[in-house]
């Protein structure tokens, strides 16, 4: 069951702080659960961090309180890889290993409790319905993350199709296969063959994607290093998902953004309300 | 000049960072300005922190970016207190010294570069004068803060009258005096003669204060570890200022809430529309 480390008042909800041991990591987790006034159920949104993040990031930077209090919407935001169980050289990168789980079930041996995917689809979904009991519409959820987590948000949502009533993303990796970020991280946990990384690519999930009609909101700044570095690729989920008529996107150019949490928390209201209108 | 150290898009408008040599202090010292869309000039709101705190803190967890956005004001967050200068002890206590500075002039020779309070009322403000042209309107300033930055609002409207608008102040130490924090500071930046505190002490201050009338609301959370260990003391404040007509005074206590940047933010709003309000 799982324990609660911090509960802070928040416009009128509750955020919360949560750890549990994780069966299918293997390690201890922590977890941020917001809860808004009133008594539910709640329809829930996640929330994914990016590269490095921990569940605190969006909860102390990413202002997604006020309007999830407006909407009545209840936001959970896990970590973003397993934590203290020493694989040799996690820790030697700040995109790979620890804090950079890529939100995939790693297939390589040395990798194997790496398995974020499952994690955020279906343990911690477990957890938190048994934890928040009425509170909680698990019924209704939606999905949204950052760069990496954004990436997270794209596949979980078009590999689950129904699971979630829609997905939005800020300034997410949308091309891993073809990326340095993804390249290394895809090698790493799931090794050379790359017709297993097609599993795990938004764009080529975009291609074949074929549940219920998903509506997709992605927000992208302009003057963010990432883009223009090649990392994110928005420009190949865009033209995938055009060709596909499951698939409804937005995609916005935001002018002069980057790729910190001062952009997330300019356009998390849109992002709250956009999926509050599906649920 | 003033040195840009960051500068990020947030809510149409840009939140900086800068470095700059403090004459004051003799150091140099970071401080954070937002300026909102539009030409202005902008009124200004200074954002004083507390304990522990740097610039940082606020421009990351206050949340006030959305709103000062909205009502178009230019927000200014300062350090709290000289940093490298290398006085023995100075790191030795979170509450006292590096991080602590309670926008005092220390008197004591060993503390004597610890001169906030001339800082944060003239140095700053001409630096940022200088810095941002006609984006500002220096005429127009008011003054908030947290904890020891909400002493420091406080007195420092109290003790310039016209120069601030508006006060305003979450969970403020509101009797320095008499409080641990407030004496373990003064003792060490002003020495043992207590006359010599008064000049500091929102409460005595508000005995005395004659000046144009001036508005002041406090925002207060009532599970506050501080206030219920008496480091707070807001009933001293409001007591001496309801004897006091040029001080109008709306003190709130909010249900439920704690003495962190959750409540700061659940209530920046309220406390930029005050402000906003006598612009």
């Amino acid at each position: 069951m799982a324990q609660e480390v911090s509960s802070n008042k928040s416009f009128g909800g509750v955020q919360k702080v949560y750890s549990h041991e994780s069966k299918v990591l293997g390690c201890s987790m922590k977890f941020a659960v917001y809860t808004p006034p009133g008594d539910g159920p709640f329809p829930v949104l996640w929330f994914l961090s990016g590269l490095t993040c921990t569940e605190a990031n969006c909860v102390q930077k990413g202002s997604f309180q006020q309007s999830a209090a407006a909407q009545g919407i209840v936001v959970i935001c896990p970590d973003t890889s397993p934590r203290g169980i020493d694989i040799e050289g996690d820790n030697d990168s700040w995109d790979f290993g620890t804090g950079a789980g890529f939100y995939v079930n790693a297939t390589e041996e040395k990798w194997k409790p790496y398995r974020m995917y499952e994690y955020v689809t279906e343990e911690l979904p477990s957890v938190c319905a048994a934890l928040l009991g009425d509170k909680a519409n698990m019924a209704k959820q939606s999905i949204t993350g950052h760069s990496m987590g954004g990436h997270g948000a794209l596949i979980c949502a078009m590999k689950n199709p129904s699971k979630y009533q829609s997905v939005s993303a800020f300034s997410p990796i949308c091309a891993p296969m073809n990326c340095p970020w993804g390249q290394k991280a895809f090698s790493g946990y799931l090794g050379e063959d790359k017709s297993t990384w097609e599993a795990y690519d938004a764009s080529k999930l975009a291609e074949k994607y074929s549940g219920p009609k998903l509506k997709v909101l992605i927000d992208q700044g302009s003057v963010d290093d990432f883009l223009i570095k090649g990392q994110l690729l928005p420009e190949q989920f865009v033209a995938a998902a055009l060709k596909n008529d499951q698939l409804e996107v937005e995609y916005r150019l935001q002018e002069g953004y980057d790729h910190s949490y001062f952009f997330i928390s300019s356009f998390m209201k849109d992002h709250i309300e956009f999926h509050a209108k599906f649920f």
